[in-house]
């Protein structure tokens, strides 16, 4: 996706070879032109796919997850992270580790808004690791629902994240990949 | 806005005389397509003003910011609310009072992304004392920029929010007033 990577190349801070910052257009400050684009391009993507719900996670996955809903025409959901107490009793979890700050949390989501019969497309701005994306489908599929796609703005692929979910069978689908950030160079794939 | 006056009723879940509960449609699972209409009501109501910048607070007031900066054609800012510190050290703080959870929290807004020129619109999904709203105010004013307009989408006026801003001389705007959920009846102004 090209006006994604000038973007990137243009606005984002490379802070090591693993942690690039992207505050100013998509975690901090919302560049929702650009988010509307990133949706039109997900809807592309997942063209074939029946999608029920987008699932994302706060907070930076929910503008995304928001502004792509609108060209499936479909509710999203998200995972609650913090202080989750006003959710109720009867929710969903999964322990996510966090390597950039080095301590699990846990994600939740109500029982209610996830069926068997729903078609999840799971929208996440990073794809790292893939331990916040591991936990999501696993919420997914405590609820025995169907990750039907799984959308990615950047990929880190040096994190090795997609390795992860080789052995499931959903579509992956990353709009940048950067393979490398050496020296503060941004080396696409 | 009888589209959202409709769906509180239907959806909503009064708690107690204070609390009522929107995770159907508003703040876990989000309907869409009534944010979408939530965005042009509020484009609507603010058409007189000139608006630069739409801030909210994360989590629950990002869809809804989002959503309605496509109809002012504006980037969005979110106050964090938790561990920001991938944020750097050059921000905007307050400190916010929660009476729902009996707790203090800080938001943070980095500096570079408010400027003495901007006329912000500050969202959010609630109006109930306030203390999260003033916290939003402050950080636009530390900034020496301009609050254009305060945009809710629920206000509850028993709890007075409304009066802490009187003397601010903004325009405020809430999409629904509930005066009163006595016996768990929705009762709108």
């Amino acid at each position: 996706m090209d006006i994604l990577k000038q973007k990137i190349l243009q606005c984002a801070q490379v802070i090591d070879d693993r942690i690039i910052k992207v505050d100013s257009f998509l975690n901090h400050q919302l560049d929702i032109k650009l988010f509307n684009e990133i949706g039109k391009e997900f809807k592309k993507r997942f063209a074939d796919r029946e999608i029920t719900k987008i699932l994302t996670v706060e907070a930076s996955g929910i503008a995304l997850a928001s502004i792509t809903a609108q060209y499936f025409d479909v509710p999203v959901l998200f995972a609650k992270k913090h202080d989750a107490s006003n959710l109720g009793k009867d929710t969903y979890e999964s322990d996510v580790y966090s390597f950039t700050k080095d301590k699990s949390y846990k994600i939740r989501v109500s029982k209610e808004y996830l069926q068997p019969q729903d078609k999840v497309l799971i929208i996440d701005d990073f794809l790292a690791k893939g331990n916040a994306m591991a936990g999501l489908i696993d919420i997914v599929e405590q609820a025995k629902a169907e990750v039907a796609g799984i959308g990615i703005v950047i990929e880190k692929s040096a994190q090795k994240g997609r390795a992860m979910f080789k052995e499931h069978n959903s579509k992956l689908e990353s709009l940048v990949i950067i393979e490398s950030m050496n020296n503060g160079e941004i080396i696409f794939k």
